[in-house]
Formats: structure tokens, C-alpha cells, sequence
């Protein structure tokens, strides 16, 4: 017989449902029409103006939701006022990626992830989701607690890449690249100290990889860095300036596409 | 002896030189010091804390301002209250950049300038500015009234590159375009349904390349691609998804670079 569960272990697991089950007020016609049509997304209470239900209604035919009518002057849905909303707003429940081990399992030699230490801007992330999406990356990763949450404003600057694109919270990156590594993944660390350059990484692009990126400012911490099998850099043409962190993740997927994947 | 100048060109005369003397509040400690130590840049009055004068005391004795100093808790600059200003804003004038025919003489092969269609985003061309100082092209170019002005906002999210990498005004792209071309530029527009892959351009990336993008959403205009010399594409890995326009700048900058510019 087992055991019972000592108290902080079933706190622990009632804290973790309760996370599950928070729920995301999305807002704007393109996020709302995105989520809509995401068959994986578990939807529940959609608020919209007449106006925006005559350019929505097909979307909302196929999910099946009753939509609540709301008065475009006194907009009722719980988000906030200064939100560009466009007369809707989408209640869901955040979306279950899976395991990074299911996830992440490489397809073939050209098989990328990106993994964000820390980067927290949601514009920043919602750029990088797109291009993650572009490129195939199979996840984009980030740590629970230091990451741009699922929220309404990042599911706008992702422009509908949030309803398709894995995007894994982790509860600690180490252990997650140590676990990628042992995925078959070379991981490749951006620093502008980095011994390589980025467009020059030879055989290393023939297999998996994982991009790692921190935060604009403090860059990579250096645990992370320990961790990385190579730090590489985009090298500025005159000695000074730097990319913008969602750039530099376009680049990076660009420079060490493997257009030979088999 | 010359005619007397018509009151519509008196008066068109003004609004240029009046738009000329706009100012700007610059604010933060990056921006701010950024633009202390350009010697290029015309600065007027600095409104700061003397906490915020103490961590910037070098840039300050460099610059010969005399600093007005006012107290943290009622902050005195004329700026959006909401703006991060970290007790300092220095009121500067916009940076003349010259002409194109200057600004973008080709240097050699690896000649680069990059064109935007109508994006006024100011954190994507914050970021813009970014990519193209570190991928070295010459200048960013734009249509006066279609752009994000030079403003505390975009300087923010420029990091200091507003300083230094030309972003030049022009009053019709159809023409600037026209005059590229004969300075011996090959015009690329970025197009999602365009004939050629941006990683494939073979032999044009060995000359001076204008990088076209347009907004998010309309893309390019009909007539801005019909002077394009090639539309090309960056062909997303499954069938959906677009890059965000500072992301796809950053892209293409890197995907045309020349590494052979003798």
C-alpha cells in the first residue's frame, strides 16, 4: 500500500492544478479568430459586439460558442480598458504543449529549438514565436517563473503564432538543456564573447540544435553558459551595437538552418 | 533680377524650416547618455535628479550642458508622464543625416541600405535601426510622412543606435528608389508570394542591395513592387506564419550579406 501524501506535496499538486486551470482573457479579432479555430484550445466564454460577430461569424459557427452580446459603449468583458480590443474578447484556458521529451524528439538532422533564459518582454517573445513558427522550430522553451506569460497582449504581438507554435514553461533550464543534450541536441549558446561565429558552425549544423538566448542586458547567465557545448556570436560589422533579442533569435534559426536535412 | 518668391512657397518654405527646429525630449539613462556623447547631435536643455546627474556626470562634463536639476519627486521635463525617464530628459534637435547621395554613395560589393514601405511601428524600427548598424548598411530610409518619427520612444527602443545609424526622411520613395538604382543599387522587395528565395540570389549579392520591406498586413505597396528589381520571398518551413517586420529586416540583412566586398 502506498503511502499518504504528506501535506506540502498535495499544497504543491492543488497549487499546480490551480495553475492549470487559470484561465486567459484574449482580446482583438485576429487573436480571437486564431484561438477560435485552434481545435486544441479549450475555449470558454466569448464576449463580442454585434459588429464584430457579422466579421467573426464563421469562426464562431465552426467552435460551437454561444457568444454573449455585449454594447460597443460599455465593452463588458474583464480586460483591460485601454486594451485594442475591436469589440471581443475570448476566455481560454492556457494550452498544454505536452513533454519536452514527446515535443522536442528530433525529426531529422535540421530539428531546432529555442531556448530563452529569462526573456520576459512580450513583444520580444510574441516576435520570437512567429519566427520560431517560420523557421519549424518544434518548441520555443522558457522557465515558468521568468518567461512572458500567455496573455492576451502576447497572444497579439504573435500574430496567431501562439495557438500553433509549442511554447514549453519549464521549472529549470539546466536540467532541461541537460536533458536536450542527452535528446541528441548540440547546444549553442549566443553570447557576443562566444569563441564562434554564428555563420560559420560547420559540421555542428548537420543535427539537432538548441539556440540559447537571455535577456537584452544581462545576456546568458553563466550557469547557462556552462551548460552550452559552444557560444557563439553575430559579429556587429564596426565594434559596437546589438540586435534587438527577437532578431537575434531570427538570425540564429536562419544561419544554422540545415537546408540538407535528410 | 529674381521674381518674387508666390506666398504658397513662403510659407512652404517655413513649415520646412519651422519642422526642422521641432525638438525633442529624449529620455532614460541609455538614450540620454547616448545622445550627450555624440558629438553630431544638437542638444538644448537637460532637465535631470541629482541622483540620475550623479550616474551620468561623465557624459555630462563631456557635453559642456549645464544641467537643470529638479526635484525627483515632481519631475519637471515637458514628457509623458508614463514615460520610464529615470529622472533625466535631455531636449535635443533632430539629426540632419544629409542626402541619400551621401549618406548612401556605394563603399564597395557589400553595400547595403534598407527601405521601409510605410512601417511606423517605432519599436520596430527601433529594432530595425539595431540590425542595420550591426549588419553595417549605410542607412535606414523612409517616407516622411509614413514613418515612426524620431522620438524619446524610439530612442529607447533603438538602444542607441538612433545616434549613430542614418535614418533618413524622404518626401516620395517611388523617386528615392529611382535614384538608388542609379547609383548602381539592386532593388529586393520582400514579398511573401515573391519569385525568388532571399537565401538564393546567387550573383546579386555581389553589389551594393536596397532591401524593400512594408508594413505588417499591406506589405508593399503595387507601386513600390513595380520598381522593385525582385521580389523575393522568406519561405515559411510549413505553408503559414510571417515574420515580423523588424525579425524579416533582420533576416534579410543577414541572408544578402557579402562576405566578399572587394
Amino acid at each position: 500500500m502506498n503511502e499518504p501524501k504528506p501535506a506540502w506535496i498535495i499544497a504543491k499538486e492543488r497549487s499546480k492544478r490551480e495553475n492549470y486551470q487559470e484561465t486567459i482573457w484574449l482580446f482583438g479579432l485576429h487573436a480571437v479568430r486564431d484561438a477560435l479555430e485552434n481545435p486544441i484550445r479549450h475555449k470558454l466564454r466569448l464576449i463580442i459586439t454585434k459588429n464584430a460577430a457579422d466579421k467573426l461569424s464563421e469562426a464562431i459557427n465552426r467552435s460551437g460558442l454561444l457568444p454573449e452580446f455585449s454594447d460597443p459603449r460599455k465593452f463588458s468583458a474583464p480586460i483591460d480598458p485601454q486594451s485594442v480590443h475591436q469589440g471581443v474578447a475570448l476566455e481560454v484556458k492556457g494550452l498544454n504543449w505536452g513533454e519536452i521529451s514527446e515535443v522536442c524528439k528530433p525529426i531529422n538532422n535540421g530539428s531546432r529549438v529555442v531556448v530563452l533564459d529569462r526573456v520576459t518582454d512580450p513583444n520580444n517573445v510574441g516576435a520570437i514565436l512567429r519566427s520560431a513558427e517560420v523557421f519549424g522550430a518544434l518548441a520555443v522553451i522558457a522557465p515558468l517563473r521568468y518567461s512572458a506569460p500567455e496573455t492576451g497582449a502576447l497572444a497579439k504581438t504573435a500574430s496567431g503564432a501562439m495557438e500553433r507554435q509549442p511554447y514549453l514553461k519549464v521549472k529549470n533550464l539546466g536540467t532541461t538543456l541537460d536533458k536536450l543534450k542527452e535528446m541528441g541536441y548540440f547546444i549553442i549558446g549566443l553570447d557576443s564573447e562566444g569563441s564562434s561565429e554564428m555563420g560559420n558552425l560547420g559540421t555542428i549544423l548537420d543535427g539537432p540544435i538548441a539556440l540559447v538566448l537571455g535577456a537584452e542586458g544581462p545576456g546568458l547567465r553563466h550557469k547557462t553558459k556552462d551548460i552550452c557545448d559552444v557560444l557563439a556570436r553575430i559579429t556587429p560589422t564596426k565594434s559596437f551595437g546589438s540586435l534587438n533579442v527577437s532578431n537575434a533569435v531570427a538570425v540564429a534559426l536562419y544561419a544554422t538552418k540545415n537546408f540538407n536535412k535528410t
